[in-house]
């Protein structure tokens, strides 16, 4: 504790200044060298004392040198899976505002885990990004705080789950899709409406589910326990649900999907099941991704603005990397239904079989 | 020309040893920072003394500072246009490779160009990237140099033109696959076969094109010019030349299309026409992406292992790096026929319509 002056230490000032990079060497009982290894997200450090230069970062805060580090021109976006063309949707936008202030756009997937493992996380910050958009993917506590602590701005992207009420977010409004959908069908004369959904814990598809039992409710149609399926917005989901519910003794005429990708799904198992689309069974999709209205027949599906959002994520991001104050830090995005050829009134002559 | 020995002019050694950045400077009688600024992609320099520098670059060679200036641990992928599943495989393809060396992806598309601009390359200086790979794309030979002389190394992924035969490559066999795709349907019995090709400029598109005829040829059918095509990889090209080939009064029994998309395009066309696939038309796609087995009915392509394909790009660039010698500078996978659904004998009963 030679160097270090113990007015300037955590003891002696529990809410003071954040701690210089030689305080936390000192602290810590390391080089200097060390915590600039931890700093930057280099790895060859060992794990006891990464977590103990962390954890003295996390609880006394970090102090920059007077000149502070330049952060590379480089944009992160961080998928938890990178499949399908809602990913090339949310590249495309992010390369739209990335192009014009000459950032590069780095792009990395979680092989389709939705929280970031510790080699994600040093990787970015040895990278120094401008900044990081997570899409439909949630940081941990400490992976938000390591970035924060290194002034790298994050913003939330179609957040997965529960997001942090202060963190900067960029979504669609959900429950308002699920209800445009459900209503579209309603109008048309159905009332056997099933829905497939999203995975349960993910928040956008608790959300196009409330939407969708709200238009039940406000038609006066009852929600058959049956008809609601849980998926996981993957094509396979669609299929094998809507085989379960065309099995039924009283099978839906019409079926809300969670994505477009489940609304093929539904349009691949109708075929085996030698159904017309729409003429024996209806199907709205979610997202209107490009291969939408190519289907066979065109998909009525709910909008979600995928490429602006990506685009207004990545302007939040540079606001908040120039220290420009942000109107706000939750941003909705409007979603439309888009009226195709999937959807027709029910067949008057009975059930769907 | 005062602190520069004269001995190692341009004018005295014309093939002699590479210059250094004052001598450049010198000789471009400009300042050191401004050849920094230059060989280091950044912006702020009038485009003539720019296009001066480079000059004497491209003639004399640059010669590296002693401790050579470190590689960003980012490997650059461009694309001439980032849309649909195409991309989404190469991305995961490179991604899968940079992650076991803990190397960050910088995607970027030039918005439909074949070359990138200026840019794009003083972007990819500016951030020293351990190298780029370059998809469906052609560099000019100025910009080939402005890497080389960085030491930034180069590999074209499924080049689009005729690349120069230095360049490291990447591809699949072509040729093979479009004689594949045509033997599977002259081995069903078709006779009356279209092929609906890529741009005529494109080397994959003329090679499938090639493949086709070989194979029409060898078994003895006769190729019928107005059964040719000549198409873009768009979905909305499948559909048009489909509904012209549709309204010959000889239409084709089947359609070898130049990828996945124009192959969707054929079954839109189709349906419109009222005819069934495969029992009216058959249809053969290119690249076999995730989608293609969800077309109704699945469809039957030639599959380009785009994701293995993009792994072996990055690997052969790391090599390249490392200043390893490559074993060969041109690597073609092989092609691979799928039969799925969309193909069957011709109706016996005679011609499609």
């Amino acid at each position: 504790m030679s160097s270090v002056d113990e007015s300037a230490s955590p003891d002696a000032e529990p809410d003071g200044a954040p701690l210089t990079i030689a305080q936390i060497a000192d602290h810590a009982g390391v080089s200097i060298a060390t915590v600039s290894k931890v700093v930057n997200g280099r790895d060859n450090v060992a794990p006891e004392t990464r977590e103990l230069v962390e954890d003295l970062i996390r609880r006394y805060g970090y102090r920059r040198r007077k000149r502070p580090v330049k952060a590379a021109r480089l944009v992160e976006v961080v998928f938890h899976e990178l499949r399908g063309l809602y990913g090339i949707e949310i590249i495309n936008g992010v390369e739209q505002v990335a192009r014009d202030h000459r950032l590069g756009v780095v792009v990395s997937e979680l092989e389709g885990r939705h929280t970031p493992g510790r080699s994600w996380v040093e990787d970015v910050l040895a990278r120094r990004p401008t900044g990081v958009v997570a899409v439909f993917t949630e940081l941990t506590a400490e992976q938000r705080e390591q970035l924060r602590s290194r002034d790298i701005p994050l913003v939330l992207l179609d957040p997965a789950g529960d997001p942090d009420p202060e963190a900067a977010a960029v979504g669609a409004n959900n429950w308002n899709g699920g209800l445009a959908a459900t209503r579209h069908l309603l109008g048309l004369g159905h009332r056997r409406i099933a829905a497939i959904t999203g995975p349960e814990r993910v928040l956008s598809a608790r959300a196009r589910l409330d939407g969708y039992r709200a238009a039940m409710d406000l038609a006066g149609a009852s929600v058959d326990p049956a008809l609601v399926r849980i998926g996981d917005y993957q094509i396979a989901d669609g299929r094998h649900h809507t085989r379960e519910l065309l099995r039924l003794s009283d099978p839906p005429t019409a079926i809300v999907a969670g994505n477009d990708g489940e609304a093929l799904g539904v349009y691949q198992a109708a075929a085996e099941a030698g159904l017309r689309i729409p003429e024996d069974l209806s199907v709205v999709g979610y997202d209107d991704l490009p291969m939408a209205e190519w289907n066979i027949p065109p998909l009525t599906t709910v909008r979600q603005p995928l490429r602006e959002m990506a685009a207004a994520a990545t302007d939040m991001l540079l606001a908040l990397a120039g220290g420009e104050p942000l109107p706000r830090r939750r941003l909705e995005l409007a979603t439309e239904l888009i009226v195709r050829g999937s959807t027709a009134p029910p067949d008057p002559g009975g059930t769907a079989q």
